[in-house]
């Protein structure tokens, strides 16, 4: 029932005090060893998926007053028989089941190896597993959709469909290679590319998904910038609501890069405040404007703030000329509308936002903007999102492995090597869902899982 | 079943990221909320003290996979029907879900609201029920042990035996009243004042063991003093293994008072490391030491520092003399055995322990001796200790309350004053055990305990 000899234990919930803490116990020795210390119902006798009050003990030493709940292998997380001791939040009694446990028999659980005994006993696939972490880390709408989505095997399923069309193609060519001498063709090489090219573009729509999928992740980066003065630092505390960044009237005040994630209606965006762009008209200046936009290449939006109250139109002008240049989708800000010039939000393109930062005005309007800019729709559809960057690798060399046998076939080169390039795309996309595995590849997975997971 | 319409909810594991949390629901409509929001079997239809594995959903959305565990009242921890949620333990989950059982009829619990549930419930009584936070705030050995015995109803055994045995007398007596014309005598008054010292007798013992169960609950208060540069903050650091004083050659170093708690084999010292006491063989300066021992009078314990190595025996027996004084326990300690004037060994007492600080050097004979002073037998023992402040208030105004009772018999005043006085101790030690409460009262106590307790 279990690949393993040992019997593994784990607190299973969150450290710190709390009215309760589960302790984690799985294994083949599990039942052996909690029955030992647990008096109340024999837990051999008992039902799986029953709970059951009693107490544990140290010799006559009652260390707590428990609830166990008993999951019969393969019913379990694990698959393995596995134990849960509900017992009293506290650290102490915590670190005194454990040692009683560990006495026992059972040894200390690694980062995510119940997770990992889960995945080698075949409750889910790789993705799946790694869903999990993703799923518990998750602290926002679009995190907890993409994670449950390929916690449920929407993305395994679509690498699967792939493998499996992929796999009859190599097995077709390899049986050619057995009647290598007659010149058989069991594989329509016309067809062969045609798939090809529909997984490519498959490939194609989920690695360029992992852009949103790791803004989703770590939010998405949106830069404020502006002239010195424009009012860059209110307008992130007016957006985070707080005063994270220092406000002065003191043109220049920012001097480091301030940065902070907000949630605007389950999607992360990560705020980055800058030091002012001092701009004029002169070359010397319009260059050292120019490099500062370089850096905002990295950004995946520009807030470009535009001090309505102070700057001419000449000015205005200047800025928005160097705006049109960004390759970066931004948004023009008109700030200070409670002081502006009046010709001034004429010099303003008919798509900018007018706000007052400190007044907090029509800062509604600029998040819903914010959220059509980067086209969000994407989040909610049930398209399909890639948010591991192995996954994204693993992606990449299936296709330079799929371009390979498209070449091969092209310049018709022999048929093993094709056939060895397609089983190098399978085994990348294999690679993902975890048909193909290496214990380190296993180690650098679950080691980044929270222990008891 | 339930004293309460309404159903409550809360997160009963500790916050922050692990592998799971635990979200408890209680009330009469516990059932009716979760089932509408939970996709697997049918709850109503499920036994008690089973785990089922599903989705919670809100509409067609998957919140999350969670294993339920249903508990049907009376067989809960309230008493109530309770389901216990068991989810990812991501803090966006443990939102999403209790954000959804509210919107379904459950309101987020108060504090200690599944505990108070639980004792008017009558599940235990009102000590047993303080011992559960006690319990999960315990921090070493022995705190544990004296409220896990506390909570197991050691104490609340003797209270309400001690109850039992007055309340007879106070029937007796309100009978006499009843034939008062005709002066009969039901109580024996010699027998009633037996009893009354007797009960007496226990609560001195057990307001006497409130001075040790406080010093469990908080450490027991140990002053290291001594001259300047005797090597007290050296020794606060060996003992706490790590370099929490500033340590320098200079005299007078350490100014402000430094304290942290150590446990030794199980129990809390809170040691605090003093400013050195600069002594010397004129009065004024003694007049100095003797004020700076005063203040040492709030402490259980001092550990006092003698500098072998620079002190000479007439400054050593000046210290000895001001110590000779002290009404609190002390040990005298050598310092400096490694460079130790011969003669100065001499000079101390021979149940003085001589150390190096610096070199670490016989700390263990230190640790044991320190044990054996504040006589730690008591801890180990099943004599019940008292760590809670209203227990002893309440024990405090039940002996005022017997005295009254004494007084009155021998000064033959009426019955209806004695049977009065015999009540009002009934009321005082009813209160520890909450056969008598106040609404007051049990927000006051419940409202210490953590939410989802």
């Amino acid at each position: 029932m279990s690949l393993f000899e040992d019997t593994i234990v784990a607190l299973a919930t969150a450290p710190g005090v709390g009215a309760i803490g589960v302790i984690r116990v799985s294994g083949p020795k599990t039942y052996a060893i909690v029955n030992e210390v647990f008096k109340g119902k024999d837990l051999f006798t008992a039902k799986t998926h029953t709970v059951h009050l009693g107490t544990i003990r140290d010799g006559e030493k009652i260390i707590d007053e428990v609830l166990v709940t008993l999951f019969k292998g393969p019913n379990s997380y694990t698959k393995e028989d596995v134990i849960e001791i509900s017992c009293h939040g506290s650290q102490f009694i915590i670190q005194q089941l454990i040692k009683l446990l560990l006495t026992k028999g059972a040894r200390l659980a690694k980062a995510g190896e119940f997770t990992q005994r889960a995945f080698l006993h075949g409750r889910f696939d790789l993705a799946q597993a790694e869903a999990v972490a993703d799923l518990i880390a998750a602290e926002n709408e679009s995190m907890h959709t993409t994670a449950m989505r390929q916690m449920r095997g929407g993305f395994s399923d679509e690498i699967k469909k792939l493998r499996h069309e992929l796999v009859h193609f190599a097995s077709m060519i390899e049986l050619e290679l057995d009647f290598g001498e007659e010149d058989v063709e069991f594989a329509n090489r016309d067809d062969l590319k045609k798939l090809i090219y529909a997984i490519k573009h498959i490939i194609a729509r989920l690695t360029e998904s992992f852009k949103l999928g790791n803004a989703i992740k770590n939010g998405i980066p949106t830069v404020i910038a502006g002239k010195p003065n424009a009012g860059k630092s209110t307008l992130l505390n007016a957006l985070l609501n707080e005063e994270k960044a220092i406000v002065s009237d003191i043109p220049g005040t920012t001097r480091d890069v301030i940065e902070d994630v907000m949630n605007v209606e389950g999607i992360a965006f990560r705020f980055t405040d800058t030091a002012g762009i001092r701009t004029a008209e002169d070359k010397v200046e319009a260059i050292g404007v120019e490099r500062t936009m370089a850096k905002m290449k990295d950004a995946a939006v520009i807030l470009y703030l535009i001090d309505l109250a102070n700057d001419s139109t000449n000015e205005i002008e200047t800025q928005l000329k160097f705006l049109e240049d960004q390759t970066v989708p931004y948004l023009v800000i008109g700030n200070k509308s409670d002081s502006a010039i009046p010709e001034n939000l004429n010099a303003l393109p008919k798509d900018s936002i007018i706000i007052s930062a400190s007044q907090k005005e029509n800062l509604e309007n600029l998040k819903t903007s914010l959220k059509v800019l980067v086209s969000i729709e994407d989040f909610k559809s049930s398209n399909t999102i890639i948010t591991n960057l192995r996954h994204y690798e693993s992606l990449t060399k299936t296709d330079e492995a799929l371009d390979l046998v498209l070449a091969g076939i092209d310049n018709q080169v022999t048929n093993d090597f094709v056939a060895m390039d397609i089983r190098q795309s399978l085994h990348h996309l294999g690679e993902i869902t975890g048909e193909i595995t290496t214990d380190d590849l296993l180690a650098n997975i679950f080691g980044k899982f929270c222990i008891g997971k």
